[in-house]
């Protein structure tokens, strides 16, 4: 007989299973909210449930656009992010917001929460916001996002807004779960050209300056000058699509609607000439492997005999006994022995 | 008989070994970066020779203070680095610079590149620069530079500075690394108190208000007062620690001295209440969990059969026949059966 699992009020089986897909494709919310809760747990029941549900959802998703959004902290992204759901909203569009950010594992997201956020498109029946998911690195989040928006996608939502902060890394992962890539930006904010990542640059569909607002509304059409000059030292991408530098201000809903033009626009051309569903499977690919890493490495630490090996070579590496690399290489070679 | 490899010259034997540890050992900073090469090269038989390297390197070591510098772009890392290493070399210090900053993959670094990046201090005779390694992850990032910091220390260097940028990942890897974690801010630089990560706060040991010169003087000041009352809403540190908020500029050579007391006042603290041994060993503990994930990684990918059935799977995942995950999971079991 299957487990009871109290968490999620029941036993963990094939009609489980299907009541969790049914509620999913029937975007039931609340049903919605705890399969991705299952997503995220780590426990083995729940993520062998999470396949069994993901295998049923694949097929019955909703033609979507994913859109990365980036930027340094301070810039705006929960009010931008904000001001364009509603935009999206109002365009008939139904709008789920995810983020990407491992440093809310330890940090309990920012000094302003999740829960504050987003406050007035969260009340927005067609939007649903999921905050970050805890627990894992950075490899461990993907993954789970990957799979949250197989099962937003099955729910019916067809715009994904993927957040991330930061530079580096984190962008990279988003980059290559999204379709579009927006990069928000601050007018004359201190990271002079220079200084900026050429790689986060040339990741970005789009750049929008925002807070082009009051006094603002000058430095930022400098700044939309001189990231316009920027990008044109960049090869042309091989999809055609030529980067677009904007400005607008989300706290004046200002600039909007010509962010979300370019985004159709780079939809039209990207789904006529290939390259987006062409992006889709090479996206596809990466999973298949992320994936494969996450089997190997859970399999490796959940095997029974490891953690007690591992804890006794732990002690050996602090005590000075063995270097750490010859303790993995010991340890890897007993598991593949047994 | 071992393999002749024409990119170092020789055959890659016992004697080749011994070469380099006397190199790294001497100092002789043309076998230093021959062996670093070898540190960041994928290659197996090149692996192999590294962790021989390395076993006869650890336990010759020279004592060091292993110091890890962010701050987002723009915020004057390089000039910092050059001003604070140049104070270093004045005090007898024998001084090392490296960088952890995994998008330099793609990217092939910021527009002004690693080469004419901190000239003055590299041309300085008890100064050693490396750029970033390229190639891999994140993770594979990490692990090369713990084993180059190794090499460094065997070499006689005594101060380590590790540079990152960016908000999230890349730091906790850094902080991972060091004994001491500097945060570098500009004054009024947009990014709000209320938008920066509380966790990249709470992982600093000192932030250091960076460009406090000219007209920035001032608002410097009033960024100081606002980030130490900010760390007063954090929890005591279990080391006993305060962290301290300093105003510097590089480029006027002013507050530097400051940040090195206060650096030395660190490590004393916490080598007195042996907090900095137990950091250390809880970092060799990370170590070994990470060289374990790579060594399964790599064995797994390594495998003749692998590739093959991996690129047949990728087909498949691409063409809708089977999804990423049902792929993964057959291919691991086929795997396991071989």
């Amino acid at each position: 007989m299957a487990p009871v699992d109290k968490s999620f009020g029941g036993t963990l089986d094939a009609n489980f299973v299907d009541h969790l897909t049914q509620g999913v494709l029937t975007n039931n919310t609340t049903v919605l909210a705890q399969a991705i809760t299952l997503i995220e747990s780590a426990k083995t029941e729940h993520q062998k449930i999470a396949v069994k549900l993901l295998e049923k959802c694949i097929g019955h998703q909703t033609e979507s656009i994913r859109i990365g959004i980036t930027g340094v902290p301070g810039v705006g992204k929960s009010t931008f992010i904000e001001s364009f759901g509603k935009l999206l909203l109002s365009k008939g569009k139904r709008v789920a917001v995810l983020s990407v950010d491992p440093s809310s594992n330890e940090t309990k997201g920012s000094i302003l929460g999740d829960k504050v956020r987003m406050e007035s498109l969260a009340k927005e029946q067609h939007a649903f916001i999921r905050p970050s998911p805890t627990g894992g690195s950075l490899g461990g989040v993907a993954r789970k996002t990957r799979e949250t928006i197989i099962l937003l996608e099955t729910a019916g939502y067809d715009i994904i807004l993927i957040e991330t902060v930061g530079v580096g890394q984190n962008e990279t992962t988003v980059r290559d779960m999204t379709d579009f890539f927006l990069l928000l930006k601050l007018p004359g904010a201190g990271d002079e050209l220079q200084g900026i990542k050429r790689g986060v640059m040339e990741m970005a569909d789009a750049i929008a300056i925002n807070k082009a607002d009051g006094h603002n509304k000058k430095p930022a059409e400098s700044a939309k000058m001189e990231f316009s000059r920027a990008l044109h030292l960049f090869a042309a991408k091989d999809n055609g699509w030529v980067p677009k530098v904007m400005t607008c201000s989300a706290v004046e809903n200002k600039g909007l609607t010509s962010i979300w033009s370019c985004i159709e626009n780079f939809v039209t051309l990207s789904k006529e000439n290939g390259f987006f569903e062409q992006t889709r499977k090479h996206q596809n690919k990466k999973w298949l492997r992320e994936h494969i890493n996450h089997i190997l490495l859970r399999d490796f630490y959940e095997h029974p005999d490891i953690s007690k090996a591992l804890s006794v070579l732990e002690k050996k590496v602090v005590d000075g006994e063995i270097t750490p690399f010859r303790a993995a290489e010991n340890l890897v070679k007993n598991y593949r022995e047994t």
